[in-house]
């Protein structure tokens, strides 16, 4: 049995703690939170914490909070050299107070409060200064996900910028889709299953090779008669240059 | 028992006869092909023919050929005042012949190649000149997909632009995913539940509250230190655009 002390009560940390809970191999052991009333419904009163004084001692203390509070709270810990992570996909692990021993468990996903996700086959990029911190995180990490690998800190930013491309942004231009419904009486519905298929196809093909389209065909009459169609800058704008894009990713082939 | 005559090999024509294939209400009567190659593997040849003067009379024809090919086609067919329909979801109805009765059989869908789709929930936006023709191609419509809807030029028109966002345009994102991963030794694998989860949650949530990531927190820090990452000068003009768009969301409620 690993123990670990949980710090943050925010999304991420809620998903966290759920995914422990259900786990044989993790005994969590306390969350600390100054908003105790958004974990109540997942974890004994008791067990919360709210003075940096009471935390108990545990295998592994894992920060969970955003990514400007990291550096404040590892420095407030009133301890040194137990292993302290922290759950970022942006931040590097020396943000973490050296006083400590270090490592990152970040789990690459996108968490919504009171939507349920599936941990285990969530990717959780792992990290840490010393050899035998790095099989406690691993330890802790294969306990709720299939899917565990080494990540440096370079990579584990550059996966983040990826994350945004793929996830922040999908998501606005899923946005902009549902604008251009609702300006044209039309349900957002008659999209979803487009947008399913379409994260559905990169599974089984490469994205260039599911790449269709107007842009993809080259198809200028389409393209200017959707700019034309277009009123909104941003909208405009977003279509001119993704448009060019993909038009230089074929003159790249 | 309607009858069709389908007009095209592509993708959008191939699968359009393996879903009339399976349909009890349908009798498709020929497949109008130049490239008889394509279709061989899911009609009988003797159905298919290339010349004008070899096609059937039947209740209905469906031009599924590319949007700058509808036009010729149309002009083409050697008969008159019979129900004639394309499958473009950018061509406006007027596009056909006026010799014949005109309509539009939209299935709002990605298609590709080799993988296979449910028909039954893909979107059909239908449109026709006359009463009488809209209720055979509703019929047509409702023996493949359960989302059957009445849907004008003009919205059509507005749902193609919006597929291109959240299909070609999402697509797009994904590749550039893809890239980043691949520049910085890592698998584009790790992204694919993220991707899933993005694309699940707007079945439940509006695009506006499943929004996360850097932008909608207004996260200078992230995002400067995302665009030094950033080296590729599309990738960068498209990080900074969709941010400002999300920025400028924000700034809107």
């Amino acid at each position: 049995m690993i123990s670990i002390v949980l710090i943050g009560s925010g999304n991420v940390a809620q998903h966290l703690i759920t995914a422990f809970l259900q786990s044989d191999e993790i005994e969590l052991v306390q969350v600390f939170s100054r908003q105790k009333e958004s974990i109540l419904q997942l974890i004994s009163s008791d067990k919360i914490v709210s003075n940096y004084d009471e935390i108990k001692v545990a295998d592994i203390y894992i920060i969970a909070v955003s990514d400007n509070a990291i550096a404040t709270v590892s420095s407030k810990l009133p301890f040194e050299n137990r292993l302290v992570v922290h759950t970022s996909g942006s931040m590097p692990m020396e943000i973490l107070d050296a006083k400590n021993r270090r490592g990152v468990l970040y789990p690459l996903q996108t968490f919504t409060k009171n939507k349920t996700v599936d941990f285990k086959e969530i990717p959780i990029c792992l990290e840490a200064e010393k050899e035998d911190d790095f099989k406690i995180i691993q330890t802790v990490s294969e306990s709720v996900s299939t899917v565990v690998q080494f990540i440096s800190s370079e990579q584990r930013k550059a996966l983040h910028v990826a994350a945004v491309f793929v996830c922040n942004f999908v998501n606005h231009l899923f946005k902009i889709g549902n604008d251009i419904c609702k300006e044209n009486q039309l349900s957002f519905d008659l999209l979803k299953p487009l947008i399913q298929e379409t994260a559905q196809k990169i599974i089984q093909l490469t994205p260039e090779n599911a790449q269709t389209g107007p842009a993809k065909r080259n198809d200028t009459a389409t393209i200017n008669s959707h700019l034309n169609f277009l009123t909104d800058e941003n909208q405009k704008d977003i279509y001119k240059l993704i448009t060019k894009s993909i038009i230089d990713d074929g003159k790249k082939l």
